[in-house]
């Protein structure tokens, strides 16, 4: 532990000791893990009103103290890890002391989403690599790290190669390590929490028949030394009011539940906590941006939840709200939960559940049936509350991103705005706007080459300016009450080159193709695909993302079922599904471009003589698209007319919450070309 | 059996014993089996002068006429039976016989392609039933058959259903009807000919838990009860000339020899009678249409094959043209050869394989390993001599067609040409091309309404003559030697209604955004599906079949495993695949609209600036598409480009070949809009 934070922590348990005398030792625990929440949070604070609302400004203070040397203490020792090398060797005497051949070390945590706590930050602290996928394997002699396309320059300036040799994915798998490391009877132990069914079922297929074993393992070795591991995030639980939500938490059980009851399951777990948050209608704090509470739930055929969360998250008012359907238990009490399942028909997803928990249930006898969590569908048709209020965040976040960029078109051309500052200036208007509470994921804010990478980041070490004659790319969203936003814009800085022109124009007239298509009832999004695509491949030009992205409501800024990717996909397109559209262009090196809106399924009224019913796009987001990086030559007729009346609706939308010099200038933004 | 094919028999055999009294019973067998064989086929014939090469003219007169006897006599007892009730009652008591409680009658052979002699149809026999499509199951005291959406109605005029209960195949499928009828430990019969290890395997999942038992039966009860059942085809095997195949069985054999070493596969099963034709570079006429030989090959790792067919099939030439890598066998011989495969690493495709081949492995203690037959991408992705032969024989088709079109620009408005008439006329151009064969599927004729029947084929009982002012879908395809053809026009037979004209040019504008289309290496069909159904989609309007499928090279008109299609698919189209550009609009009860052109996956010349390689199609098929159907003012400028140059590519193709009348016809049919 640095010397900053033992300090800090000391000075804080002696305020305490003189304040609040009568703490127990797990009161004071959970003071320590409240504080190790995600610190970016608007709202992860409140979890102190709850446990120790009263309190003086000095232990005030000494929290917010306590709470930044905790994100720097995550920073430097888990994202930055200088120590793979003694890590690796304990880790390695730790598997010789549990009798085991090798390791294997996920990315994700036994809720297998896109983002995990710090404390389940396991490969980053092993070794280094911060990506966004991966997987790390570890022998007693060598060790392996698994990376895609994206990431395979990335690996090698953060992972130390001589302890990790870097492999890609797909052409040089886990199993094929496996194979070629392990002999016959060798054991390679995986933590059960961490894998799902589908992914050891399969591992299994391809290495079993070697002879090498899969051994569960019931404590994580990489936690047992890993001496320094940051604690749980604590972090309060509230109500997300119908007004928001559109439909009681009573309601959704009761139509859930009739559909298992209809499908013959007694139980279904849910293990997405972005399903539970829609379930139960509650919201949490433990990650950033994504505004769910870590835990896991249980739903029956009476209505009612079990639901597994420390008790500390939980105030008075959750409990009102939750009422007598939904029983607290601590997370430790899961396991005796799973058990008492005997005999029951109880739903799983394979594909997002653990093993440990299919494990579990196998134990006790139930008879598992394998599908979807049937929350899935419903949570992605927003209902009509669901729907007018994205319909307001996104006005607000339009108004947000229009300040942004006419603050952009003064200070861009001066050279004096970087990566950096331009996502605090975006940060700063957004954060004004009511029912605002997060980011909704990390802002990717790339100038020029920075803008060709696909994740990017910006951090003190990449941070460029934004030179005059380039282009730059911001792709962004926000958490708000009433919605969950996300929009890219790239506009050029000074005078783009023609090249960069035709290729932007290119790429918003798969936009607009996609934005204009209509389509029958039961196309999938995969159907939908080429049609963004098909104007950069007659170029000779494509773009190595999916186009389109399901959104929740004040929830996650991804979320399936639906998606429209080249992917293939049976999940039909249905109104109330939210989506993202957008297609892009990367050139390496050089610059990047993303045109995003978002877009809510909807019915379109069909046509004189239509035999079938049509499905279309509501386009949610409101701001500019760059006309200065637009060549029109390049645009038809039906395009041009597209865009002129979506800058026509940014104008009716957006030009009433501003004045003055804004105003004008979105005026002439939006003028019809 | 009736009188007269007993009489004609009774002449054959006297005057076959005056001629020929050295013939023993066998070969007299083999040449009753000879005339059974598909008489619509030109080169059925090729067999007796094999087997019988010197014959009177007076045995020929009687061969013709047992023939013609075969062929009316398989349309009475097979093709349209009057008897279910008393042949499902002997199967019935055959069943009891064989100790089991159900048996399963599926459409399809033992080689599980689309077409199957008249020996194999036992659906029809059983049911009277003529769908492509279909399966049928009989218990003890009920039956059913189960149908797709298309044959929901032809299925309750065609079947006895107080006999057959119809179901829908998916929405009431097999499965559901099995444990619906039978009790636990009863034991459902199949033949495991006709049924794939997938199929089984699927079954089995859902059935066994109920305790029902599939129990695979030695030889079929359909069979043992079928009295006057046809003998299997006997056509002879001819060999397929370099000339045409551009490329040796001998280097065929090694390239896939290859791969299977470096798969550490010692032998794979081809059950493909196309895969077979393929390698071997060998045609048959077994069946009409699709012009393979009935039969089983396996291929080795020291590139040598065994081949199961009658002796009979095979004459000198074809001996020689094989050589001595190929081993001939009788079909009876599989089973010994399956069983010596005992300890070897053997692949088959389990999707198209039988069960019982799957069985014979098992029990030789064969290393089963399942993949896609590794001919299939190489058949489909066609040489430049079959490249330069398909050109050649669609421009022979084209100028057939395009006689076809102008004797009906003048006949069809007397109101005097029905469909039949067409259909006959269209095979008397097409049969004078050179290298012409055969059709290469039962043309669809259909005027009016049956037009709308996606998979018509006209009756005496269905025939109808073309109506004024109205629309005629004529889709229909030949076997060439170096090439199979498959087309679809539409005609406007007088003037169509704006209605028709608007949906003909929105299917054609379909036709026209895919036929334009490039995409990068890489790209499946199902991503280029939608294309051709977008503009109906703004319409309302969609049609319910596939886009595209793939075509053989003098070979099956449906090839996999390229399609274009709504059905989610991996396959990346290459170059040199062949395959239907084919949308379509049907309107139930009056018209149907079809636009068909063969095209081939080529590669393009990427513009400037191009990072991705691009390939695109070149259209195979020349011959009008009907200007007086098309509205041109719902054509935007490039689409009027690509009809104006296609129709001037038709030009200079076809009219070399044309003079007088029908050369200035075609001038006018291919004149720019």
């Amino acid at each position: 532990m640095p010397e900053t934070l033992s300090v800090l922590q000391n000075q804080f348990f002696q305020q305490l000791g003189t304040e609040h005398p009568d703490l127990d030792g797990k009161e004071v625990a959970s003071l320590l893990k409240a504080a190790a929440a995600a610190p970016e949070r608007t709202d992860s604070d409140k979890i102190f009103d709850h446990i120790l609302p009263k309190r003086s400004e000095k232990l005030d203070q000494m929290i917010k103290n306590l709470k930044q040397a905790y994100a720097n203490d995550i920073k430097e020792t888990v994202l930055r890890p200088t120590a793979s090398g003694e890590r690796l060797e304990a880790l390695r005497k730790e598997l010789q002391n549990q009798n085991v051949d090798g390791f294997i070390i996920p990315l994700n945590d036994e809720f297998h989403g896109e983002a995990a706590p710090a404390a389940s930050e396991r490969l980053k602290w092993l070794t280094g690599f911060t990506g966004s996928a991966g997987v790390a394997a570890v022998s007693l002699e060598s060790a392996a790290i698994f990376v895609d396309g994206r990431y395979t320059l990335q690996v090698r300036n953060e992972v130390d190669t001589e302890l990790f040799t870097p492999r890609h994915v797909s052409e040089e798998p886990l199993a094929d390590w496996i194979i070629e490391t392990f002999k016959e009877g060798y054991r390679l132990a995986y933590d059960p929490w961490l894998h799902t069914e589908t992914a050891i079922t399969n591992l299994l297929a391809k290495i079993s028949k070697h002879g090498i074993k899969l051994a569960p393992l019931a404590y994580n070795p990489v936690d047992t030394v890993w001496k320094d591991r940051p604690p749980q995030p604590l972090a309060l639980i509230v109500p997300h009011g119908e007004e928001f939500a559109g439909k009681s938490s009573r309601e959704k059980r009761a139509d859930i539940a009739k559909s298992l009851t209809k499908d013959g399951i007694d139980t279904v777990i849910h293990t997405l906590p972005d399903v539970t948050a829609w379930l139960l209608n509650i919201r949490g704090a433990d990650l950033p941006s994504t505004p769910f509470a870590l835990g896991f739930a249980t739903l029956h055929q009476d209505e009612t939840v079990d639901l597994f969360v420390p008790k500390q998250k939980i105030s008075p008012d959750l409990v009102k709200h939750l009422g007598n359907g939904v029983r607290l238990h601590e997370p430790e009490e899961f396991a005796d939960h799973l058990k008492n399942l005997k005999g029951q028909k109880v739903q799983i997803d394979p594909t997002t559940t653990s093993q440990w928990i299919v494990d579990r249930l196998t134990e006790a006898g139930a008879d598992i049936t394998r599908a979807p969590d049937p929350c899935l569908l419903p949570k992605a048709t927003k209902n009509s509350v669901e729907a007018e209020g994205t319909r307001n965040a996104h006005i607000r976040d339009g108004v947000a991103v229009t300040k942004f960029l006419h603050w952009l078109s003064i200070e861009g051309p001066k050279g004096t705005v970087d990566e950096l500052s331009a996502e605090q200036k975006l940060y700063e208007f957004r954060s004004l706007g009511d029912n605002f509470k997060d980011t909704s994921f990390s802002t990717i804010s790339g100038a020029g080459p920075n803008g060709a990478i696909v994740h990017y980041r910006s951090t003190t070490a990449t941070n460029r300016p934004l030179d005059l004659n380039s282009l730059y790319l911001v792709d962004s969203g926000a958490q708000y009450l009433d919605g969950t936003t996300d929009i890219t814009r790239t506009i050029a800085i000074g005078e783009p080159t023609d090249e960069m022109k035709t290729r932007f124009t290119h790429v918003l007239k798969g936009h607009i193709a996609l934005a204009r298509a209509h389509f029958p009832v039961g196309t999938s999004g995969s159907q939908l695909d080429t049609l963004a695509r098909l104007p950069l491949w007659q170029l000779g030009l494509d773009y190595d993302h999916g186009t389109g992205h399901g959104v929740g409501s004040y929830l996650s800024v991804h979320e399936g079922p639906q998606r429209i990717s080249k992917m293939p996909s049976n999940i039909a397109l249905q109104p109330g599904m939210i989506l993202s559209n957008e297609p892009g262009y990367y050139k390496t090196g050089e610059y990047g471009i993303r045109i995003e809106n978002l877009v809510m399924v909807e019915t379109v009224n069909a046509p004189v003589g239509a035999e079938r019913d049509l499905l279309g796009f509501e386009t949610l987001t409101f701001a500019p698209i760059d006309l200065n990086a637009i060549d029109a030559s390049a645009l038809d007729v039906t395009e041009k007319e597209w865009l002129n009346q979506y800058h026509q609706h940014v104008w009716e939308k957006i030009s009433p919450a501003l004045e003055g010099e804004v105003k004008d200038w979105l005026k002439q933004a939006t003028r019809p070309i």
